[in-house]
C-alpha cells in the first residue's frame, strides 16, 4: 500500500459502495420531482394536497389518527416530548443515554423546552423492562429509540417491548417511538410498522435513513396530538410555506425502498458475517437485527485508516470513510445497507475481506 | 355579472395576473434544479460548498461579516433575539405591534425563549425615533421591519433610519433588521443593501418574497453573531442534512430576479395610481415606496368579493383571492409586484380598472 491517500480519498475513487443508497446529490431530487407534474402546487405553510395527502397516507401506515410533516426529526421529537410535558404538567422525560436528543442537539431540548431527561440504562446496553420499573421519578414520557442507533442498531425482544408498552400505559406514562429507522427493522420483527406503532402514543420516522429521501420527518398521533404539534411546529420555525421539496422526495423514495428492507437486513447479516471473520474486527450487534450495525476495529484510528485506504484503492470497494476513536487501540464505523451493496459481485467482496484481513493480521503482528 | 364563481374560482382561471412571479408550483423548484449539474454535492448538515459558498454570497451583499441559511425567517428572528438578550442578560426586546413575531409565530419568541416584547408605536404607523428614545425600560434589540409589511409596506425615511441607528448605538440597544423584503425597498431608498445593512447589528433576508424562491431565509452578522445562531439553529431543528433545495433555488432566483425591484417598485407606483382614481378603493401607502401596497375597499369583504370575482371573469385578469375584512364596511388585499405585472397589456389593464370602478361606483350607489 502507498498509504498517500487518505481514507476519504480513496473511499471517493470508488466504483462500488457496501453500504448506503449512493451519493447524496442534486440528481436524488431531481429523480424524485421528474415523477411529478410540473404543475403540482406547493404546499402553502402546511396545508395543501402535496402535504396533506402525504401525511394521510403515513398516518394510515403507521395506524395513528393523524401526522404531521416536519423538516426534521429534530424539530419533531423535542416537540412530542414537549406535548407529553405540558399534557402531565411533569417536565422530565427518561431517555436512552445515547438518545439524538441528548448527544447530537445541542440541548434544544433542555434550552428551549426546559425538559430534564433521565437517562435511562447503561450507554453500552438498551433500556429494559427493569429500568422502567425501577424508575424513582415521575415521567410524563419514555422514549425508546428502535433500532439503539449508537450501539449499532440494537433492538429489544418484540416481548420486552410489549412489556414496556404495558407497563407505561399502567402508570400514566406516555410512550414515544424514535423510529428514525422503523422500516429497517420490520423484517426481524416480523410485524408491520402499525403494529409496533400500536405499543407507542407518538412515533416519528425519519426519511432519509434507509428510505434515502433528501430530509424530513413524519410525527404521528392521536388527532388532539398533532394539532398541538403544529402549533409547535410553527413556533419552532419549521412551518414552511412550501416543504414539497422534502415531502415530494420522501415519498417517492419510501415508494421506491420500503418494499426492500428484508433485502438490506439479509445484505446486513451476510456482510457482519464476512467482517466477522476477519482478525481484530467484530460487529455490534455480531448478528445484525436489521440493516445496520457498527464495525468495532481493534486497533486505534490511525492505524485502521491506512488499511482500509489501501484495500479501497486495490479493490474498488469503498466501506466507510467515516472512522471514529473510540479508544487508544478501538474505533469504529457504521455500516447501513441500502441499493448499493447488491451491486457488489460476491468474488469482489470476497476479495475484499481477504485483503482487509491479510493486512489487519500483518498490521497487528508487526 | 353571474356571481356562481368564487373570488377565488375567478382568480384561478385568469390568464394574466397583477401580482407575484405566477404560480407556486413545483416547476419553479425544476427550472432552479436545472441550471445545476446532477453531481452536485448536497450540503451536510451546515457544511458543504453549495451551501458554505452562498452564505458567503450573501455576507458580502449585504456587507456583513458571515451568513447563515435557515429554512425560515421564523426561526432566524427568534434566535436573532435570542442571541441579543442572552449578550445583554436583558429578557426584553421592542418591536412593532404588527411584527411577524407578534401575530404570525404563535409566540414562539415567547413560548420557546421566554422573550418579553415591548410593542412600539401604533398599530397603524411607523416606529418613529421619538418612540425608541421614549422607551422607559431596557431592551436587549430593537426590531425594524423594512418595510413595514401589515400596514402596506411603508418605510421611514432614511434620516430617521439612520438616527434610530445611533441612538441604539449609543444607548446599547442592538438593532436587528427584518429585511424579508430588503431588495424590494432598494430603488427607494437609492441604497445598497449592504449601506443599509451597516446600521444594523443583525439582518434576516427571504427568498420567497421579491425573490419568489421555494423557501429559506438568510441571517447575516459578525462571526461570534453568527457561530452562536448555528447552535440554536440546530435547537430549533433547522440544520438539516440537507437544505440545498432551498439554497439552490434562493440563489437561481435572487440572480434572476434581484436586477429587477426598479421595475417592480415603477410598477407598484403605476398600479396604485390606477387604484386610486377607482370609487370606493385607496392604496395603503398612497404612493408606494417597494413593489407593495394595501388595497383597502370602503366595503365588506362580502360585498367587494362577487365584485372582482364579475371583473376578473370579464377581463381574464387576476388581482387578488385574499380579501381580508377589517371592519363591517372595510376590507383589504395586499399586491405585490413581481414579474407577471409587466406582461398584461396597458389596455387590458385599463379595461380592468374602469370595470372595476364601474362595478364598484354601481354598487355603492345601491
Amino acid at each position: 500500500m502507498n498509504g498517500k491517500k487518505t481514507v476519504q480519498e480513496a473511499f471517493n475513487e470508488t466504483a462500488y459502495r457496501i453500504a448506503g443508497n449512493g451519493n447524496r446529490d442534486v440528481q436524488v431530487l431531481k429523480e424524485a420531482l421528474a415523477a411529478v407534474e410540473n404543475s403540482t402546487a406547493s404546499d402553502i405553510y402546511g396545508t395543501g394536497e402535496v402535504i396533506e395527502d402525504f401525511q394521510t397516507k403515513m398516518a394510515n401506515i403507521l395506524g395513528k389518527e393523524t401526522a404531521v410533516f416536519f423538516p426534521s426529526g429534530t424539530m419533531a421529537q423535542q416537540i412530542a416530548l414537549r406535548i407529553w410535558c405540558d399534557e402531565k404538567e411533569v417536565k422530565k422525560v427518561a431517555y436512552h443515554p445515547l438518545c439524538h436528543l441528548e448527544i447530537h442537539e445541542q440541548d434544544g431540548l433542555k434550552e428551549l423546552h426546559h425538559i430534564e431527561p433521565i437517562l435511562l440504562a447503561d450507554k453500552n446496553r438498551l433500556i429494559t423492562l427493569e429500568d422502567v420499573a425501577n424508575l424513582k421519578e415521575d415521567i410524563a414520557c419514555l422514549l425508546l429509540e428502535l433500532p439503539q442507533r449508537e450501539i449499532g442498531g440494537q433492538l429489544p425482544e418484540y416481548t420486552e417491548l410489549e412489556a414496556i408498552s404495558a407497563h407505561c400505559r399502567a402508570r400514566g406514562i406516555k410512550l414515544h417511538l424514535d423510529g428514525a429507522r422503523l422500516f429497517e427493522i420490520l423484517p426481524y420483527y416480523g410485524k408491520s410498522a402499525a403494529e409496533i406503532s400500536a405499543l407507542f402514543d407518538s412515533v416519528y420516522i425519519s426519511f432519509y435513513k434507509g428510505i434515502g429521501g433528501i430530509a424530513g420527518a413524519i410525527l404521528a398521533g392521536s388527532e388532539d396530538f398533532t394539532k398541538q404539534s403544529k402549533i409547535w411546529k410553527r413556533r419552532h420555525g419549521g412551518d414552511l410555506i412550501s416543504l414539497y421539496p422534502y415531502i415530494i422526495s420522501s415519498d417517492y423514495y419510501y415508494q421506491q425502498r420500503e418494499g426492500n428492507m428484508q433485502q438490506y437486513y439479509e445484505g446486513a447479516k451476510e456482510l457482519a458475517a464476512w467482517v466477522n471473520q476477519c482478525h481484530d474486527v467484530t460487529t455490534l450487534p455480531a448478528q445484525p437485527v436489521s440493516n445496520m450495525f457498527h464495525m468495532h476495529f481493534q486497533m486505534s484510528k490511525e492505524q485502521i485508516q491506512p488499511i482500509l485506504s489501501a484495500v479501497y484503492e486495490a479493490t474498488g470497494i469503498g466501506l466507510s470513510a467515516g472512522i471514529r476513536a473510540t479508544g487508544e487501540h478501538a474505533s469504529y464505523c457504521e455500516i447501513s445497507i441500502g441499493d448499493k451493496y447488491a451491486d457488489i459481485p460476491k468474488e469482489k467482496l470476497k476479495e475484499f475481506f481477504l485483503l482487509l484481513d491479510k493486512l489487519m493480521s500483518e498490521s497487528s503482528a508487526e
